[in-house]
């Protein structure tokens, strides 16, 4: 089975740099896959996505160096399956905020007697390779979303969970469950203070640690704190920031050119 | 009929910002239309983009304020046609190289008398308006690429035909026609050179004059060179230059982190 | 962030009008969206409608004046945060039978504190504004389906619901709990009876009370009894009927001409 | 090979009820082939339907009794090949202003030695049978639709066209030829004559003679005039028309309910 | 209602022979159909199939003799009835390893009051008829997936379950449940008793009993046991095993033509 | 830039064999392509495929060793560019008769000075690298299509020009020339003499010749010829001959199971 590049980074003590993907498009996900990222994270949840589209993703992402991932709607087997089927190396599972959530998750990722995963592996041995199920248990990451106030509570168990490879942080959802607005870099210590308490967690364990970010620079910071895949905004954010910006430089430092205004 | 904003700006004097899509996806251009552009092309000659997926493109765009155009793969009046029907207010050809093909394109534009189009305007009507066939040939713009030596040489002609409203430069296959390397922005006088004939002979004969550019500063100059509608790059250079760049500063300024290199 | 204008409609003491797609096609919801309904739904739950064709649909109804809705396949956070997050500003709910059901589904369209809606509101920002996070839970209407038994017996608690801002009749589906043939508009008194009932509940309650009916009479009937929203029928439905009868009318009223027979 | 059931239509002197379909969906089309209609013809010139949509329209259209049809963009051999390999049973032709184009369209339905069809019937063969190339060329249907001037003019030396089954009517296109504003059953008499004329020239033919029509009642017109195929309006119009009555009744005769105006 | 050829088989004492479609197209579905299959499942649990891509397939396969079936992604209600509506004839649940498990899954396949099926036939009134209603709850096939240890342990009860017909074995997922290697035809005695089992009680229950085989020699196998359903392959081995084989042919009998090596 | 696989097989004496995708389905075509061809060609002649689905097809294909080829629907330079700028590496062109058609084919295949191919390669640099440009022009196959009578008698004119890399037989539309029957491998002896015409033709001018086979046994016959591509069927050709031989395997050697006859 093809190796998963983003265990190795691991292994070897780097940090994943990951992109996140919600435009539906395989032709976006190629280009985002080319700039220079070890995986790509395609969005059922929060991205305007669905399975029929995400699988020619995943073909498109497959045609590249970076590592398909997905996160998944929702903690289901059925859903989950899918994902795998449709040959991802990693999925990201949101709201997980007990202990039979996080073990729940983590068995829907492994073939038995290890988890509860049906089989029929149908582009997962394509992209993985013929003897795909004699290593998908080991080689495919689970990590599942601490985002709730009873993930929180529940952080050390769920960590602890076997078969999941670690945690990764959605901040806006986090920031909601402490009672503070929505911000992937909230200054808030609450939320901050919880930040720290997900990757010391973590790194008690030997488990990864991941994050959404709003930029590159963020990202490098939460490398810094310890977690070991940052994700530095998603396609939309980073294509509209971008265009906005070009578009501006375009009417000039005065912005007087055109006639369009009120944006 | 809604009316054609981007004429609205020409009449009074200004120019307008335009943006380019070439990915094949109706949220893409969605997301792009909300920057601030004052229209945006649906690229179906080097973009990755077929007719099925071109008109949900014009349908996103129609939600923002941004004006939809496109650029036809082809002199030909039954894509013209198509394009038209499905409710773009401004196309783009390519390869104009004679007086004959700049007449061809602009009758494919006009109902008759004034031309040739083929009566059926779907969506045209339905985001025009019920009274579209009574302003159609006035309110769509036509504007004719010249980016060929035969195109340079015929350029007065074409730019004096009867129904179009102007010239859109493409820069890389002038660069080729003119035997140097492709570059939006080429510094080769004899490119540039073309480039100052052909937004003198738009002003001279009171047409638009348009062009590609690599970035919103290039758009500036060209701006301030004449030009009355200018491109800040395309969606695929936007969200891969930015894609790129938050990924290497995620890896902070060293590099060091991660396994990834080689790109 | 954009008002929701059936929330205004309703302030005002007036009736929606709303159309009903089933068809996944962005543009025949464009074509239904500009016939002067208020707004469209776009039906997950019995159209032939999966996620990745419902995105194009709300772009193609966001083109329009009448309001993006859907109707989700089931009473599922992420099912229900999927539909929000692509810009819909109204949610109808099937099989509500309980008050936890109602509240299940209610806290799914609000955001914390208010429910455990998840933060994500990719085209939901596109389509509203930048400041959709701070007005969401106010716009957004959720309507909750009564058509079981249990939902009619739970019918008080139900709409008294906070956060649900009304209550959407499932006639067919009510028929069939009742043990009568499904039919729009019944003429069985127990069906009436309960429909009356369901009227009653919601006015009292200062709530929204929708139904689905057979066409545009029948829902002019339903506005006289106190209906707030009112469906005059589906898109497949009237593009069936509208087809039938203009094929029957071209054979002549003798129906003679052609050879076809037997539908 | 299956017979084509609009031959044996016109062999037995019958007339054949056409549905015209512009909605790129293959529900839009199925619903619309149950509807009594003896042929179903989706259109790609100004339909908004590009070939992807189209094949799976041809086989929704095939799951029905209805016969599937095609207008093809352009005259052209590589369209008019790809439709036939998709299954199409009829094919109608815009534009064809001289024996030339009937000629060279006629011989783009035909494999050789009657024309210059290319040999692939991909889906053609799974519709019609094992021995499709053995009767394609004789069960396939070709029409020219005479719309322009030109084609006026040539009008006895088209339908005389080997190869060609008949003429099919374009009567907007037909009227901006003739310097009228566009109607489908324009009273303008230069109108009335040219329709009359092709008519005739279809009879002393006995070649077939359709036209488009914006309604059953005028489709019953055209089929007592002599045409033997007519087309009551396509699917947009159908919807469109349906809905905008439907909601207007929902409104009630005083049309005072809700707050939508403007349409 | 069109009546279902599968039950009829049955009652004739007959086997199903059944095609199983994991590519997500509508002309692949169409090209298996027509091979000479009794019925052809579209997988929406392994396949790389959503419900926008189903439902083409469903159409594709109505425009053949086959019967449409499906296998859903997981026994809920939503989904069940998705599938139903979108007119298949037949569906297959993976994962039933309780009596209740078989009841909500039978009851999600039936109208009320034998179940709890919701009203709403779009496409399925469209291939069954306009008398859908009165016969869907006899002529609609449910077959419950036996293949966890659970659902041995309940397989009587299971089978004996009201409005289920039948039992089809997954065999990978079974032998995983008993610990043994997934393999279609497993020589293991484990499975093969338990196979034995099933097919016993389904015999003994009048029931059906279905089971995906790796070929077709393998399905005669399963035949001659006293299945009454059989499924040789899915495309996409057909599909990879025959290109395989013809590319191998290609390169000779001593494959040492071109220069690609190591698959 | 990447290499091109092809060239490098032909420069060492070798023989591509190259499969032939008509099924428009990204999933399909990756099945296809790991299956040890050295190449996959998307037909956009008669395969079921636009350029919408064609996009994902070569994402596909990219993502496996073998090199995505095309045959574009016609010789027209807006086609051919758009293929190439969606990233295939070689293009294979129908119906080439005369040197003019061959020459125009070469030319819009190579950028200028060399031809006449207009510059935007969107996916062409993604999947190529970022100096596509300067090795395009000898790094992509051009391959012209001998398969009319004309096209034989100026067959060593066509197989001289410049910029063309060989010959591709389709043997079907040839047998059609030369008026007989279409068959992959006629016994015809004008059919015979054809083909070793072209073969000696090709190899005489140091030129690439490939045909398209029924079967891998005749890739082998055509590669004993001198052929250097051949082509062992297409996927709708193999997925219906494998499927068909396992679904009458599953009836037994006796047929008799089921009640399915006729097809």
């Amino acid at each position: 089975m093809r190796a998963n590049n983003i265990k190795e980074i691991w292994r070897s003590g780097g940090v994943a740099v990951n992109a996140w993907a919600s435009i539906p498009s395989s032709y976006a996900a190629e280009v985002l896959s080319h700039q220079g990222f070890d995986s790509v994270t395609v969005d059922l949840q929060h991205g305007m996505i669905g399975f029929d589209s995400a699988v020619a993703m995943f073909q498109a992402i497959s045609s590249t160096p970076a590592v398909p991932f997905a996160r998944v709607a929702r903690n289901d087997l059925a859903l989950v399956n899918q994902l795998l089927d449709a040959g991802v190396y990693g999925l990201i599972c949101p709201m997980v905020s007990t202990v039979e959530d996080g073990r729940a998750f983590a068995r829907a990722c492994r073939y038995p007697p290890a988890g509860n995963r049906s089989f029929g592996p149908a582009r997962g041995a394509l992209y993985g390779g013929s003897d795909y199920f004699q290593h998908a248990n080991s080689e495919i990451v689970a990590l599942a979303m601490i985002e709730t106030a009873e993930g929180l509570e529940n952080l050390e168990g769920i960590v602890a969970t076997e078969g999941l490879d670690g945690i990764y942080v959605g901040p806006n959802d986090l920031c909601l469950a402490l009672g503070v607005a929505p911000q992937a870099e909230s200054e808030e210590p609450v939320v901050k203070d919880a930040i720290a308490r997900i990757v010391d967690a973590c790194r008690a364990a030997g488990k990864a640690a991941g994050i959404f970010c709003s930029s590159g620079e963020a990202a490098a910071m939460r490398a810094d704190q310890g977690f070991t895949m940052v994700t530095p905004g998603n396609d939309a954010m980073l294509l509209s920031r971008a265009a906005r910006t070009e578009a501006a430089r375009a009417r000039g430092t005065d912005g007087v050119r055109g006639t369009r205004t009120g944006y």
